[in-house]
């Protein structure tokens, strides 16, 4: 029995699975009971090609509607990436009862729901499990694993371009630009890294795993999403001095409020789990009702690490197919028909700790005009710290509060930033004070 | 479409896995497409039943064959443990052609092989997600999320008693003695703790990891046992003064001289994950070719944790059934009839580095006597440290090595321990260097 697989795209990850597949191919057909067979891959890149690997009986073509709808492949692997032609090219191979497998994060993030609809209605799988977390089998934890637990909190490390990025700061005290650009360099960040560190990225895949863990479609839109563009050295600094970690989360909650759903950089105690994930790496924090805390680390990207998620995916439907099992689990783990669009909370209802940073110019007055403003906002202070003495000059000045609520502190931070010696913008970071 | 359970035993995680059913009805069947009906429990408990539930329809019985071998049931949990009577239930459920769901490590370990034959002939299912860490779905990430990898090796903290134990005594400098009974008094340690201080229910556990891991069968037998009786206070001080931490491991790696597979309490890196998971919880670090390091976090053992491994399972055989799946995913991962027995390891091939401790009589020369056979064997010193000085006395002498191999420590040891100022066999404690 074989599994006959068409490959869209032959970049980092295409390159990685085209590998896996021949390196395992022995080991895979004895785990399976089928083999795995990799008929064709559609690219554009013939002409230059060099992937330092012989295609055996493969095909390469240019042609995508070799792979997309043609009868001799029983599944898609979409490795393009992004929404167009990504889209059109999974809906079409659907239509046509291919399966497919994705490592698509945007795509699924933004139209899943469109897509699972189509798959389940052609009684086919839509495989998505190296669209987050990379290595990490995180969909299948929480579509099976966890599968007995209402889930009721789930934190995430889910882009491993900011978290070196914050490691790197951290650990060499440099500031965000000069990190960036060696990131760079070096292949950690992409030439536009705006999709990383703006926190979409980030906010795909927590938008993905919040479907799955709440039973709602899939729902991007509602992701409230902040990268760490505007975290500071200082901020690194202070996080330390006060035993945090700056960590960029995704967060989802339930509570009776509704969901609250985030990505955004926050303090998080240096001693947590969490807080020791660095560099690369991605981890996941679940908190269910019965099976308590658990934690899932891995290399979040990466040519070999998405390439076992996406053969994983693969073996998954070749057991399908062995055993005769067809969407044997519902794409979000929750038969469609019980998914429920849930409320969010509204982002001023989150309560908590926070850290503001201001830049202000340092003369007589200044410290008792913004706590002024701030007891009046009623707004309780638990550090407040000029960094630097320079008389008339711009020094920043470091606030921590006690809990305090978010309709309170935005509303705090407009007074401030209408005060005349407050010369920027003022900067804020949540202070989470996680399970993990 | 329903599935008809009956269970046996209701002890602790009995009593879980009825609540989970109870208060997850909907859930499970909104995820799953099928009514999960406990339609019978055959405990012994029935004169004393107050489990603190309404058991609604389901039924109370003492007769198990009204569960094993009952036409109206199709799934046997059996959370009696041991090897007797649960063996022969087991065995006769199969033969019945009712699926099987256990937490039973000891079984799985010592007669899991015969039992995954036999479901295997009779075309059903024997799930054991629940009798390995707990909550952590470890079996399921090395069947299904790793299933694309080549392992290379495992390290668990996989029984929490011990943890437990370990993780007192250095944070409270307590004896041994003392915390066991404190465990005992808690409820953490059985009344007779061997099971689990002398290390079998780790290598239970772990014998069943490895046979995942490695495509061979289950080989209790051929798991290096030792536990953590004769793990000292000194010895957790001196773990620390070195940057150490002592955990009880269960390693399992493959190499070209084959598998080394044991349970040891060892020293690691106290900056590395797994060092910092302490009290009852279980970890799985797992190195594998393709998706590199990853690990698994959970609670190992308890009511809720182990029913909601044990709903996974019944989850699993609920969805098999609505999409008409049979033996999708072979027991051990690997098709049996390619299940390879691997030579192992002898023990004596381990090279590294050892920690000592004996019990020396303080008198001059001793110290010498006791460099030179360790010189003469060929083991070089790291750190030699008389703990106190109390001349003529018994006085702990601790010695740690650089690398060298287990046939020199041995040879070592025994030379020592033919010291007349040698008082009492010497203890070791192996430092091993994780990539964790």
């Amino acid at each position: 029995m074989e599994l006959r697989i068409g490959l869209l795209g032959l970049g980092t990850v295409g390159s990685g699975v085209v590998r896996l597949l021949q390196t395992h191919a022995k080991l895979l057909e004895q785990r399976s009971g089928v083999v795995l067979r990799l008929v064709r891959i559609a690219t554009k890149r013939i002409p230059g090609w060099d992937r330092g690997f012989d295609l055996g009986t493969t095909e390469l073509t240019d042609d995508v509607t070799r792979v997309v709808g043609a009868s001799d492949i029983d599944v898609c692997i979409e490795l393009i990436g992004g929404i167009h032609p990504a889209r059109d090219f999974i809906t079409t191979a659907l239509q046509h009862g291919q399966h497919v497998v994705t490592a698509n994060k945007a795509l699924i993030a933004e139209h899943g729901n469109e897509l699972f609809a189509l798959a389940q209605q052609q009684n086919i799988e839509l495989a998505f499990e190296a669209a987050v977390a990379g290595a990490i089998p995180i969909i299948r934890v929480m579509k099976e694993g966890l599968v007995a637990n209402q889930i009721e909190q789930l934190y995430g490390i889910l882009n491993g371009t900011c978290n070196y990025i914050l490691t790197e700061m951290r650990e060499k005290g440099l500031p965000f630009d000069q990190v960036l650009a060696e990131a760079q360099r070096l292949g950690y960040a992409e030439a536009d890294p705006t999709l990383d560190i703006d926190g979409i990225d980030a906010a795909h895949k927590l938008a993905i795993l919040a479907a799955i863990a709440f039973g709602t479609p899939v729902a991007f839109h509602d992701v409230t999403v902040e990268g760490i563009r505007h975290v500071s050295d200082l901020d690194i600094y202070w996080a330390r001095e006060m035993g945090y970690r700056i960590k960029l989360l995704g967060i989802a909650k339930q509570s009776a409020a509704g969901l609250d759903v985030r990505v955004q950089p926050v303090m998080i105690n240096a001693h947590s789990t969490l807080a020791a994930v660095d560099g690369v790496f991605n981890a996941v924090f679940v908190q269910s009702d019965f099976a308590g805390s658990s934690m899932y680390y891995g290399r979040g990207a990466g040519e070999k690490p998405t390439a076992s998620a996406v053969v994983s995916d693969l073996v998954d439907l070749a057991r399908n197919l062995r055993s005769g099992a067809r969407q044997r689990v519902a794409s979000l783990s929750t038969q469609p028909q019980h998914l429920r669009p849930r409320h969010c909370c509204p982002v001023e209802d989150r309560t908590g700790e926070y850290y503001l940073r201001l830049l202000v110019r340092d003369r007589p007055g200044v410290l008792a005009e913004i706590a002024t403003i701030l007891k009046n906002g009623q707004i309780s202070l638990k550090i407040v710290h000029q960094h630097q003495r320079a008389p008339m000059e711009a020094v920043p000045l470091i606030i921590v509060t006690h809990e305090t609520s978010e309709q309170q502190i935005q509303a705090g931070l407009k007074a401030l930033s209408e005060l005349e010696s407050v010369l920027e913008p003022p900067r804020l970071i949540r202070i989470e004070h996680l399970g993990a």
